[in-house]
C-alpha cells in the first residue's frame, strides 16, 4: 500500500506526497507565525478560514485567465495541487506604505504609492529571507530574466484583478506576496496561496487591519478576522456574478 | 569680500561654496570611516592618495566620453567641480562576490558572477543607507525611470572601461560604487569620486586587498596601499597612451 510522505512543513501549511508523482496534497494548519518564525501560535479554525479565502481568490484568478498550481479541493483544510519546483523568491507588490517598507525607508504607514512598488525576497530561513533585486536573482541563478518578466507580469495582472475586487468588499489591498513554481516542463504558474497570511487588507472606511497584522500587533482574534474577510469577499463575488 | 561657506562634510570629503554659484570646491580629507561612520580614523596623506587615483580614473573616463562633474584640479587635495543636485542613491556594480553581498546571501567571497550584479542603496545616514530597488526608488520619487536607465547605462560603460584598465594594472575590479548628480538643466553626470574608498580592488595574482578593506579588516596601512594603487594605475595608463 502507498504511504504518503510529508515533504515539507511551512509556517502555516504542510505538503504531502500522493500516489501521483505530479500531484501534492496541501494541508492548511491552525497555526500562525510572525518575525520569520520566532513567534508561533495555535488558532482553532485558522487553517480552514485562510484556505476558504485563498480558494475564493484563486478561483477568481483562474476564472480570469491566471494559471495556477490548483487542481481541486479535498476537504475544508486540504487541496490537491500540481507538483512544482518552487522558485525560491517571494514577490511582494505594495500599493500603500506599510510594515517593513515603512520602517526601512522612514515613511509613514498609509501613504498611497504613486505606482505600485515591487520587491523580491530570497526565500532562505537561514539567511532570514533577505531582500534581493532582479539583477542579483539572475546573478545567483535563482530565476532567468524571462522567468522574472513572466512572474512580475503575473503579479501586475493579479494586482489589477484583486485591487478592485477587495475594494468592492470594502477592503484596501495594501500589499501582497506571491510565490511561483515551475511545472515539469518549466512553465511557470502561480503557486502557494492568497490569504491574509500573505497580504495586508485594511477596512476601507475605518482602516482597521484585516490580516495577519492583527496577530503580529496583538489587535484582534486571527480566526474571527479571517472569517470576516471571507464573508465580505464571498458577498462581493456573488454581487459580481 | 566673498566668504566661502562649508556646504557639506562627508566621510572623506568636504564641499565648499565658491564665488561662482555653479561651482563647488571639493577637499579630500585625511580620514577614513567604516561601518557607516561608526569607525573613524585619521591617515596622513590619505586624502591626497585617494584624490590622485580618482583624478586618473575620472580623466580616463572623460577621455572615453563619460560626462562628469569635474572641472579642474586646484591642488593635490582640492578640485573644482560643477554644482549638482545629488541623486540620493548609491549605484553598486559587483563583478565578484565580496563584503555585504557575500554575507547577505550566504556566498563565499571571490566567486566570479556570471553577469555583473547591480544594486542601489538609498543614501540616508539616519536609515543606515538601506538597500533599495529601482521600483522603490521610482515609488519614493528619488529618480525617474529614464534617469535610472541613464545612470545604470553609465555604470555599465564605466565597468566596461575600468575592468580592463585595472586588469592591465594587475588588479581585479571586484565591485564599485558610483554616485550621480543633476546639473542645473537636469542633465545627469557622474559625480563624487572613484577611489579605493568606493571600490574593491584585489591583486590579480595574490588576491591581496588594495582598497578600504585593508582599513575595515585591519590588514595594512591605508595610505601606503592607496599609493601602490596609484603607481600601478599610472603605469598602466602610460602603457596605454
Amino acid at each position: 500500500m502507498f504511504m504518503e510522505k510529508l515533504l515539507y512543513t511551512g509556517k502555516a501549511k504542510q505538503m504531502w506526497q500522493t500516489e501521483d508523482p505530479e500531484v501534492l496534497r496541501v494541508v492548511y494548519l491552525d497555526q500562525a507565525t510572525a518575525l520569520n518564525g520566532k513567534q508561533k501560535d495555535h488558532f482553532a479554525g485558522k487553517g480552514q478560514a485562510a484556505k476558504a479565502i485563498s480558494d475564493l481568490v484563486f478561483g477568481y484568478l483562474i476564472d480570469h485567465g491566471i494559471e495556477t498550481h490548483f487542481i481541486k479541493q479535498l476537504s475544508p483544510t486540504e487541496d490537491l495541487v500540481k507538483k512544482c519546483e518552487m522558485v525560491p523568491l517571494e514577490f511582494v507588490t505594495r500599493n500603500v506604505v506599510a510594515g517593513h517598507f515603512a520602517s526601512r525607508y522612514g515613511l509613514a504607514e498609509g501613504q498611497v504609492l504613486a505606482a505600485p512598488v515591487e520587491e523580491t525576497f530570497y526565500k532562505s530561513d537561514q539567511l532570514d529571507d533577505p531582500f534581493i533585486n532582479n539583477s542579483a536573482a539572475v546573478g545567483l541563478q535563482l530565476a532567468t530574466p524571462a522567468e522574472l518578466d513572466r512572474m512580475w507580469d503575473l503579479c501586475r495582472q493579479v494586482n489589477a484583478l484583486l485591487t478592485p475586487l477587495f475594494a468592492k468588499a470594502g477592503m484596501q489591498l495594501v500589499d501582497f506576496k506571491l510565490e511561483f513554481g515551475r511545472l515539469g516542463d518549466g512553465h511557470i504558474v502561480l503557486a502557494d496561496e492568497f490569504s491574509p497570511d500573505n497580504c495586508r487588507l485594511w477596512d476601507t472606511a475605518t482602516k482597521d487591519h484585516l490580516d495577519k497584522d492583527v496577530y503580529r500587533r496583538h489587535l484582534a482574534d486571527l480566526t474571527t478576522t479571517y472569517e470576516t474577510v471571507f464573508t465580505r469577499l464571498q458577498a462581493a463575488l456573488k454581487e459580481e456574478a
